[in-house]
């Protein structure tokens, strides 16, 4: 019989109606031929017969054929055979293969062990959010954010950091003060350069402390968390960049910005980092219509960074202390640099007034951890950027690794009422950090274990595979990390062999002379020593041997 | 002077020409009038310049107004003040709270600890895929597929398992074998049912076995890990259904049902655990066409459920054992039972012939893990149901909490030779987990501790802020995990205060007549005892005291 063929084809209504049934359906009423009257009516029936299962068939083919296009057209949805497509992540991505996970767990629980210490708090957001709520917060960088297909339903798009989403959930569930960290994923679509580390799926590591308090002493703790997480790490030689927008404001007033340039002009300057003097210089006169006399007064006080005496130099300054936000910039720097001080961070921290953060919403203070020299440079792995066809040719360089400021609007921005929530944060770019580790460790030549893998069992000759589940078994209810093959009768040097590639310390070789004594051999990789253990005496001697390690 | 508003405005060409210069330009001949030849020159000029004056003025404001029309128009882009869309997580998702964030990592690392037992190494995977590598891999499913708007380069979609990503990355990487676990979010445009743990946005911990192994060896350590999974978190009596992919096939083709109709009956079929059969056996004749007798003769067969003993049966069935993919799927059925027998999970699975599994992809056993009776049922989270418009009136029971398969076909669809890498693997579906267990902590009313904060510094009077800057300086830099408040004069009684709510074992209380002599007050906050500790004692004293609690 038909069926239907393919998934989301029903029975055409016509099609069920189509009986199939052989019965006449014509009348049995004699006609006026000389033939006898039930002879006609037999032939009658015949070619009535003939002809109604003729037009069945037909309708039959018909439907077939259709089915069949039908089948042809669903084809999209069933299983390809080979993909002929080039087999590659998206376009500033990668995958995390265990070396590599091994290497980023182990950066990641050190970071938490810090934000731990200083009282954080977990939270976590959905990867996605209400295109609403990221519309309007990050100024020119706004085109990188990947919006979501409209597939009916909410328009969508993905997070692009952790900090509007964590305002969106303090005003949503009304929250006024929070110490919290976040530790996601954050995607943006710009250029990727994936041998510094910088990519379009990256994490984010953020900590925050919302709450209103006295200045400076929660943007302090920030710095020292930074400055923490830098030093466990050990990834070299660093400064703690430290800005305020409040001076940033009053400096481009004083230099003749107007207010409404303030957020554009900072923008440019955020790309000092990057780019020489002149050519910020030209994008601020030629792209944003600055007046020449206003950048060069820009340029003046760009150059300059340094501690305290930096910030007493600047009270005096002539045009700086004729602008209100200028001066309570200064002041609040004067705080942060003091409390630096008591944290052990003056040798850490540097005043700058080049650092200006590309995002609209810091309010206050800014900072950005960076590298220094060597520290910063990072072999090129050449072969992952290769895979995902990026250039290589740069110099292979990261810069900053971490970042933050103050934003004392963000949450208000969301509330009904525009209930403000001050808060400070920073986020660790852990990306860069992986790409610096990752190329120190591929110079050591360092294999990282990628496997907890306590013991190995494995058979001595043939036919002991259920044995070995039964000492496996034994070991895992004993908590016991412990693994075999996956083969009926693997050679003994095969196995042998696996654990000195995957660094297993301890390997229990099954015989069938020793199990009838009810022992098993216990065996050290490195040494090759072998010793008789008692079944059940088995995982307690493992678990003596890893302590005593 | 006027400068560009808004972000992305230059000048206009016609605007930088406007000069607003006040010198004439008209020529300086004496006219015919009998006015001195000095006099109307100088008017003249002074009429020409109010003149001019008048239409730069004119000028100026016409630019004004094209100016704040234009930054009014872009202000799309710039900050608006407060939000007038509703403050919610996109349909189907929700935030973690810190609460629900404790829960939730203390359910991962116990889900990790087994699967570093078993020799786990984990992989991450980006969280988009390009388009391509989903297609065709989920059958019924794949319109639940989220999809990235198009904005130029790659056709992207967000990851719907954590197995096809896999796939990928082994054929990707040309990898044969490897033991890994993934714990990462997946996404599903599916219609949400929050108070069931079913979300949009959820994690998924996977464990899959890859390689050319001897049969159900993986299988059944795959069946152990579920097991060890549920135990460990203790959320009560559970069973693991068992089935396998080619006796479902042979038990279809036994019934009568077409070779190209197998999947969408077998998805059918799938639905059993949560509708009645009649309406599956609906589904199977009047959608997908189905004749009535097979349908009925598929109904005899997936009320079966049993242990080795219905295998035995199955295999002398006289429909069943003419069909060599049943043969074949019973004798593997056979071998799972045994092992699974020898791993102590005799009581623990069962084989259900009514287990189908949606997905397209599995080619032999496939499992389900499935909380029984009380355990099933949860107590619904009313609020964030309300908080994101679902329904909560259906009864609140999580069914499935682990689920898995061999899919033996997968990789070989990525590589451009076909060549197959064997599968096997099971997810664990946590958020139906953590849903069971927030039900049973929000039960008992206790209140998970959210922080680890060993010990709060307050100060017993005004003027102290940087004394605690110094000693929390001191102790976090010997790792103890200690916080303040970020109030320059606390009240000792708040202070004290948010110790007891935040169960913050030990407080530090500074104070002048103790700090002259060099002393702080250490404090239990629960029995409420102070002792004076020198202050380079202190962090080895809270060392101490924690260690003895």
């Amino acid at each position: 019989m038909l069926r239907s063929i393919g998934r989301q084809w029903r029975c055409s209504a016509a099609f069920q109606c189509a009986t199939f049934q052989t019965a006449p359906s014509g009348g049995g009423r004699a006609n006026s031929s000389g033939v006898p009257a039930q002879q006609r009516q037999q032939q009658q029936q015949q070619a009535q017969e003939q002809q109604q299962q003729h037009e069945q068939l037909l309708q039959i083919d018909e439907e077939v054929a259709r089915l069949l296009a039908l089948k042809a057209k669903l084809g999209g949805d069933a299983a390809p055979a080979n993909q002929k497509f080039t087999l590659k992540t998206p376009k500033g991505t990668r995958d995390y293969a265990p070396q590599q996970m091994t290497l980023r767990q182990g950066v990641l629980d050190k970071i938490v062990q810090v934000f731990k210490r200083h009282g954080g708090e977990a939270i976590d957001t959905p990867v996605f959010e209400l295109k609403e709520v990221l519309t309007g917060k990050y100024g020119e960088d706004s085109k990188l954010i990947y919006d979501l297909k409209d597939q009916g339903g909410e328009i969508l798009s993905m997070r692009y950091d952790l900090t509007v989403p964590l305002a969106r959930y303090l005003a949503m569930n009304k929250i006024s003060s929070i110490k919290r960290y976040h530790i996601a994923k954050v995607y943006r679509r710009d250029n990727p350069a994936m041998t510094k580390g910088r990519y379009r799926e990256f994490y984010q590591c953020d900590f925050d402390i919302a709450g209103t308090y006295d200045p400076m002493l929660a943007d302090a703790e920030c710095v020292k968390i930074v400055s923490e997480i830098l030093d466990t790490l050990d990834i070299g030689e660093y400064v703690i960049k430290l800005n305020h927008r409040q001076l940033l404001d009053g400096m481009f007033q004083a230099c003749g910005v107007p207010a409404d340039s303030f957020r554009t002009i900072c923008s440019a300057v955020d790309k000092l980092d990057k780019s020489p003097w002149a050519d910020v210089r030209k994008e601020m006169v030629e792209e944003k219509g600055l007046d020449e006399a206003a950048a060069d007064r820009i340029g003046e006080y760009v150059r300059l960074s340094g501690g305290a005496e930096l910030v007493e130099q600047l009270l005096v300054d002539e045009k700086l202390k004729a602008v209100p936000n200028a001066v309570k910039g200064l002041e609040g720097m004067q705080l942060l640099l003091k409390y630096c001080s008591i944290f052990g961070l003056e040798k850490r921290v540097s005043f700058d007034l080049s650092l200006a953060r590309g995002l609209d919403y810091y309010t206050g203070v800014i900072y950005e951890g960076v590298l220094k020299g060597e520290s910063a440079a990072v072999a090129s792995p050449a072969k992952s950027s290769q895979q995902n066809g990026e250039q290589t040719n740069e110099p292979a360089t990261v810069g900053s690794v971490a970042g933050g400021g103050r934003y004392d609007n963000l949450v208000g921005m969301f509330d009904p009422r525009g209930k403000a929530v001050p808060c400070v944060g920073v986020s660790i770019g852990v990306e860069r950090i992986f790409s610096v580790l990752e190329a120190r460790a591929a110079a050591s030549g360092l294999k990282l274990r990628t496997s907890d893998v306590e013991v190995y069992v494995a058979s001595a000759h043939k036919g002991l595979h259920e044995q070995r589940l039964k000492v496996l078994n034994q070991l895992w209810d004993a908590g016991v990390k412990a693994e075999h093959s996956y083969k009926l009768n693997p050679k003994l040097l095969v196995q042998l062999q696996h654990c000195e590639e995957h660094q297993i310390p301890l390997v229990v070789v099954l015989g069938d002379a020793e199990l009838a004594q009810g022992v098993v051999k216990l065996r050290e990789v490195t040494t090759r020593q072998e010793t008789n253990v008692k079944l059940e005496d088995l995982a307690a001697e493992i678990r003596r041997r890893q302590q005593a390690a």
